[in-house]
């Protein structure tokens, strides 16, 4: 150690900021390649970029005919990470999340992490400390997926999961990329007696993990609402949902009605899996009284969703889906081996 | 009836947009005075503005030597209504509610109200169709309590609450204000066994309720957050908490420090009541796992909560501030009358 400060398990320490902030909040990072005592370093081998960022990224460095201008992405990723210390796209505040080798652990580390494990990290790059080393020669910048050499830095509160054996490590990622949603679906199922569950964007990833853990959990009806016919035969032929309807989540009545036509009114517990804006008010009204809304879109508006169950007389509970749940990336990747279905739209959307 | 259209209890009917959307959503309103089946006009007799609302349309109409420029504020809100047909500030978005006189109740309007009952809407104005009939000739524009002669209309699914006769009708519309927050908080700690309750924003009104809220429901301790001495020399006059505590909600470290220093550990269950940005991760932060964040601030970032937990691997529950629960304006009225020291909280503020 090179200073007298303290490690707080948050990453407080390594906060370059004038004003005391959370890692995620800060300007800028102290990417220091000694660790604390409850730190844990990664070799890097490769970033996955947030899709919402990647999508940023590529749109601002297409040329107005529509080339699409790879070498100006990587550069930015570049000089994002060299400014701040992590990559947060300042545009979208999404970062994303890497995969890495643990080449040190700090004495007081409480991740459980050894030398030598291959990690996919479940908290998000936007307060991870990284260090590019390689100056990402080897990415076109062309795909979310980057292939790096670096190290990251993990704190005390970080977590990581170690990637198992019996599946390519780009299933396992895309998998613990969604964890959160499939962990809290169940937690939520659990809490009603035999309920019916919507999840609207059943046939993406967190929507159709979601639908298999609604399932688990022990839901009597499961439907799964997508946004046109091609989802629909992909759903359906995956077997997730007792129903699978088609339906514009933007459009609340014709969602409402949807749910309602294919289970005879409205469900227990909604989950919502699209990242498109406006869907607060459809899948308030597809629930029922002491019904619950699981909004895992980060599309989500607070307000309105806040304003929206309050102008519709709604006693629904709404929660904001918390990414983390104890346990999350074993439970996702149990779903995914135990579901054909699953797996084969996961794979399915790897291919396309 | 004029028209073939049928009501629907969300009020769809009078939405005038191209596109299908819920009232709030909408750009214009149907405002004609017959009612459908399941309808309630009401003799609107004041306007409350929200307060964001009324915050930014006096910012604007101040003249740059500050001169607030109450006649324009008063053109503005005219504009607006007739142009919309329901009071939405484009900029913030918000409403407000309003008080006035039932005066024609359709067949088949389940809201229970006669002609003749002095209501308060707890719907927002953002959804409720309205026709100011005065010019709004007896309001200075200085005000978000606005004098106002007109008629609204609350549809199937609407909410009013009668004012009672023991309390003063500004009373009582402060209080139904902000009515959600202590149901839903009550309904919260109930979940736990004899819990610790932090409300940050404690000596304001939905924080003030929200502590008595908290002990009727069960806390076993219940704490006070303010952001200055002067507010914490209030609320511990007010006799609501067992602590009070300074903090800058917007500072993660310092929030979590200062629960923690007075109950010796995070809180069972926070609840957000300050209405400023940037308070998720202290809320987080001052949270046990397995416990809930409930987020009644309109300030509250949807993306800020969810990465923020994820990114401290924080299992928390975290709920959007439902401001609708049954009960919810019955309920506050009657924490009102049993806690002098919530009335005094209120009856302080309105005098400031």
């Amino acid at each position: 150690m090179t200073t007298g400060v303290t490690s707080d398990p948050t990453g407080l320490h390594r906060v370059l900021d004038e004003r005391v902030v959370l890692p995620q909040a800060a300007q800028r990072l102290d990417t220091r390649s000694e660790l604390w005592p409850d730190e844990v370093r990664i070799r890097v081998e490769r970033l996955n970029l947030d899709a919402a960022s990647f999508r940023q990224l590529e749109r601002k460095h297409t040329t107005t005919d529509g080339r699409r201008e790879g070498d100006a992405v990587r550069a930015e990723v570049l000089e994002i990470v060299a400014a701040r210390g992590k990559m947060q796209n300042p545009e979208t505040g999404s970062g994303g999340m890497l995969v890495g080798t643990v080449e040190a652990v700090g004495e007081s580390s409480p991740l459980g992490l050894s030398v030598g494990d291959r990690v996919a990290t479940l908290v998000s790059l936007t307060l991870t400390p990284l260090v590019i080393e390689d100056g990402l020669a080897r990415w076109d910048g062309r795909s979310e997926q980057i292939p790096c050499d670096g190290y990251a830095v993990l704190f005390g509160r970080s977590i990581a999961a170690v990637l198992p054996d019996d599946l390519a490590p780009e299933l396992s990622l895309a998998v613990m990329d969604v964890c959160g949603a499939p962990a809290l679906t169940a937690r939520i199922v659990r809490h009603y007696h035999a309920p019916t569950v919507a999840v609207i964007g059943g046939a993406g990833k967190s929507g159709s993990l979601s639908l298999a853990a609604a399932r688990d959990a022990g839901a009597a009806r499961v439907v799964g609402v997508v946004p046109h016919q091609e989802e629909a035969d992909l759903l359906t032929g995956a077997g997730l949902a007792d129903h699978v309807v088609v339906a514009d989540a933007r459009d609340p009545i014709a969602l409402r009605d949807a749910v309602a036509d294919a289970v005879g009114g409205p469900a227990d517990v909604t989950v919502v899996c699209v990242d498109v804006a406006g869907c607060e008010g459809g899948a308030i009204l597809s629930t029922a009284e002491r019904g619950t809304v699981i909004f895992f879109s980060m599309a989500t508006s607070f307000s309105a969703a806040a304003l929206g169950a309050e102008g519709l007389a709604a006693d629904v509970t709404m929660l904001v889906g918390n990414g983390y749940v104890p346990g999350h990336a074993a439970y996702a990747l149990e779903l995914l081996r135990a579901h054909d279905g699953v797996r084969g739209l996961f794979e399915g959307r790897a291919g396309r």
